[in-house]
C-alpha cells in the first residue's frame, strides 16, 4: 500500500482540508493519507478550538486514515521546527510522499527556492542576523535577506506564512535519511489571514473560528465544512460548554506572570531579551488576552512570537525541557489518535518496518516530550469546569485511537 | 503617651473584637492601642474576606489608632513564628505592653505555662520529636509531650489555638529586648470553631464568615458587629462584587499544581516529604478546594497546616525565600495602613526612638519581605474581574495610611 503524509492542525476541519485529503491521495496516487495533527497547542501559539480527540474525529470522517499527533514539542515552533518534527513522524510511519497546500501549487517553486537557498546558505544566515540586529521581526528580516541576496522575483517570497512552512517541509524532507517525494497541492481557498467567510464553500480556518465566536454558534459556518465537522463541533460545545480561545485561558496567564519572579519567567522557553519584565509590566493593566497582547506588540516582535511565548508561558514550558526534547534524533515515540479500517491494515502491514512505538494509550508515553505534552494537556483543560475537565483528563489517559466504525456507531 | 498593642486578623471586625480594643485599653490603662493586623493571607492560611483596607478601616471606626501590617512572611506562619513577627513589629512600634484574648482571661496560666516549659524544654522537645515520628499531627504531638511532662493539670493545653498563641506571644516578649507587659482579656465570644452565629451580640469571626457565605449576604450578621463593620463589608460587596474566599482561588491552585513539576512544588514552603505528588495526585479528581483539603488529609497533618501549604503554592513562596526573610533579625520595614488623630500625635512623638522605617507606602518597602508581600498582594485580588482587579492593585501602590477624618468623609 502506498501511503501519502500530511501536516494539519483541523482548527477545525473544513471544506479546504476536505479537498486537500482529497487531492493529496489523487495527485499522488496513494492508498493511505496519514495526517499528523497538532495537540493541544498550535503553531501561532494557540489553543485549539476543540480537543484533539474531537479533531481526530473530524479528521476521519473527513477520508484521513490514520490519524498521529504531532506533540507540543513540536506543534508550538517556528516553521523550521515545526516542519522538521512532522516530517520526521511522517518518515517513521512509513510514508512514500508527502503533500502540503500552497496558493503557487507548483512544487518547484519552493524546490528551486531551497536549491538556491542552499547555495546562498551562509550569506542568507548573515544576513538575517544583521536585519534581525536593526530591530526587525524574524519573518520580516527573512525577507529582506531574501531581497538583498537579488534571488529571481518570480521565486516564492518568504514572508507569508505557507510559503516558509513549504519551504520547510522541502527542507526537512530532503535533509531526513529516507527518500520521500515532495509535492503540493494548489490551495482553493481564501488567503490564510481573511477574516470573513465567504458564501462559496470554501473559507480560511482563521476566518471560520472568527465567525464561531462572533456568531456565539454554527449557524454561519455549516457551508464552509463537511456536516461532520458541524456535528462534531456541536458535539463538543454541548459537552464541553465553549470552544477553547485564549480569552478563556488569560485568567491563569495573568495569574502565572503576576505570581512569578523575573528569575522563573526567564526560564521559560522563547522568553528573551527582558520579554519577562515587559510580560509583567504590560499585564498590570491589560483587561484582556487582546489588549496585553496589543501592549507587549513591537517591531521586534510577531504577534505569532508572542503568542507562542504567551503559551510557554502558560503551560510553564522551560528552555531546558525544549532543548533536552530537542537534543536526541529520535523520536521517543509517536502517539496513534485514529485510524479507518485501510490505516490499520496499513499500519499491521508497516509495522516490522517502524523504528519508533506507535502508542495507542498515554501511558506508555516516554520522556521529556511526554512530560511536556501531559502538562500542555492538563493546561489546556483548565477553563472547563471541575467536573468537564475530570472527564477530559479522564478520556486522555483511556482513550484508544478512534476507529471508523466506533465513529459511526456513536 | 502610652500605647498597648494587640494583633489582630479582623476577618471581620465583630463585636468580640470591638471589646476586645475596649478592654485593652482599660486593662492597660493606655492612651492609644495600636493593631498589628494580617494583611491579605491569614494564619490558617486563609485569604481574608476583604481586603487589608476595608480591614483597615473597620479597625479605626472601631477605636484602634494606629494599624500597621503584619506581613505575609509572618501573617501565614505556625503560631511560633507568627506570634514572633508580630511581637517584633508591636515591639519596634513603642507599645509599652501587649493585651490578648484568651478563654482564660488570667496571665499567670500564660506566665506559668511558659516558666514551667522552659524548665523542661529539652525534655519536652524530645517528647514532640518522638510523637511526630509516631504520625501525631504538630498539635496533637505538642498535646501529648505536655501530658508526659506532668505538667499541673489546671494548666492551659496547648492544643486549643487560641493558647499556643498566647503562650507563644508570653514566649517572644520575654525573649525580646524591651520590657514589655503582657496581659489578657477573657474572651467574651463562642467557642472559636463555633458554627452559628448566636443571637446574643457576640459571635465568632469563623461563624460570621460562614453565615455570609450562607445566606450571600449581611442579613444574618449585622447584630453581631459593630455598624461601621457591616457598612464596609456592604461597600466591598458592591464594589468587588464577592467576599473572598478559598473557593475563587481553587481554579488557580489547580493550574498551578498540574502546571508545576515535582521539583517546582518541593521547592515551596512547607512543602515537605512527598506532599508535592499527593496534592498532584488529589487535585485529579477534586472538584472544589473544600472536596481537594479533605482528600489531602491525613492524621499526620492538621487542615491548617495543610491550608498554609495551599497558601504558599497558590502565592508561589519558596522555602528559599521564607528561609531569607526569616534569617535577620532586624525588620526591613513597617508598613503603616492607618491611624486616628491620637494616633498620629502618638507617631510624631515616637518618630525619634524608632529603628525601623514606617512607610507610608509601598514603594519604600524594601527586602525579600516586600518582594513576597507585592506577589502575595497580586495574587490575593487574582479573582476579581479584570478590572476591578486593576483598580485594587492601584489601591495598593497609591493609598497612604487611611485616617480617621478621611473615613468619615467618605
Amino acid at each position: 500500500m502506498k501511503a501519502v503524509g500530511i501536516v494539519v492542525e483541523y482548527n477545525p476541519f473544513h471544506n479546504g482540508h476536505l479537498y486537500h485529503v482529497q487531492q493529496a491521495r489523487k495527485e499522488t496516487n496513494s492508498d493511505i493519507v496519514i495526517a499528523v495533527m497538532s495537540a493541544s497547542f498550535l503553531q501561532r501559539g494557540e489553543p485549539a478550538i476543540v480537543s484533539k480527540w474531537q479533531r481526530t474525529k473530524m479528521a476521519l470522517a473527513g477520508g484521513v486514515d490514520v490519524v498521529v499527533e504531532l506533540p507540543y514539542l513540536y506543534s508550538t515552533q517556528k516553521a523550521e521546527l515545526f516542519a522538521k518534527g512532522a516530517v520526521l513522524i511522517l518518515t517513521e510511519m512509513g510514508v512514500d510522499s508527502i503533500n502540503f497546500g500552497s496558493e503557487s501549487g507548483r512544487i518547484n517553486d519552493f524546490v528551486e527556492l531551497f536549491k538556491a537557498m542552499k547555495e546562498k546558505n551562509l550569506a542568507f544566515d548573515e544576513h538575517v542576523k544583521n536585519f534581525l540586529k536593526k530591530g526587525f521581526s524574524y519573518p520580516r528580516a527573512t525577507a529582506e535577506a531574501f531581497k538583498q541576496l537579488h534571488l529571481q522575483p518570480n521565486m516564492l517570497a518568504l514572508n507569508e506564512p505557507n510559503n516558509i512552512l513549504g519551504y520547510h517541509y522541502v527542507k526537512a524532507v530532503h535533509e531526513g535519511k529516507r527518500k520521500i517525494n515532495v509535492s503540493t497541492t494548489h490551495r482553493r481557498q481564501a488567503h490564510y489571514h481573511d477574516q470573513d467567510v465567504p458564501a462559496s464553500s470554501i473559507a480560511s480556518a482563521t476566518s471560520i473560528r472568527q465567525m464561531l465566536k462572533k456568531e456565539n454558534g454554527l449557524s454561519k459556518t455549516t457551508h464552509v465544512m463537511p456536516t461532520s465537522s458541524s456535528l462534531l463541533l456541536e458535539e463538543y460545545i454541548k459537552s464541553n460548554l465553549m470552544l477553547h480561545d485564549w480569552e478563556h485561558y488569560y485568567p491563569f496567564l495573568h495569574y502565572k506572570v503576576m505570581s512569578s519572579s523575573a528569575k522563573q519567567l526567564q526560564s521559560i522557553y522563547e522568553c528573551e531579551e527582558g520579554l519577562e519584565f515587559r510580560a509583567k509590566e504590560m499585564m498590570q493593566t491589560a483587561t484582556s488576552f487582546q489588549e496585553w497582547m496589543e501592549k507587549m506588540k513591537t517591531k521586534r516582535y510577531t504577534w505569532t512570537r508572542l503568542q507562542r511565548l504567551a503559551t510557554h508561558i502558560l503551560t510553564n514550558t522551560t528552555k531546558e525541557e525544549i532543548e533536552e526534547g530537542l537534543s536526541t534524533e529520535s523520536l521517543p515515540y509517536i502517539r496513534l489518535l485514529g485510524m479507518s479500517d485501510k490505516g490499520q491494515a496499513f499500519l499491521n502491514q508497516t509495522k516490522k518496518h517502524r523504528q519508533t512505538s506507535l502508542i495507542t494509550r498515554v501511558a506508555k508515553a516516554e520522556g521529556i516530550m511526554a512530560v511536556i505534552e501531559e502538562r500542555a494537556t492538563n493546561v489546556y483543560f483548565t477553563p472547563l469546569s471541575p467536573a468537564i475537565r475530570g472527564l477530559q483528563m479522564k478520556q486522555e489517559f483511556n482513550q484508544p485511537p478512534f476507529r471508523m466504525q466506533s465513529l459511526k456507531k456513536s
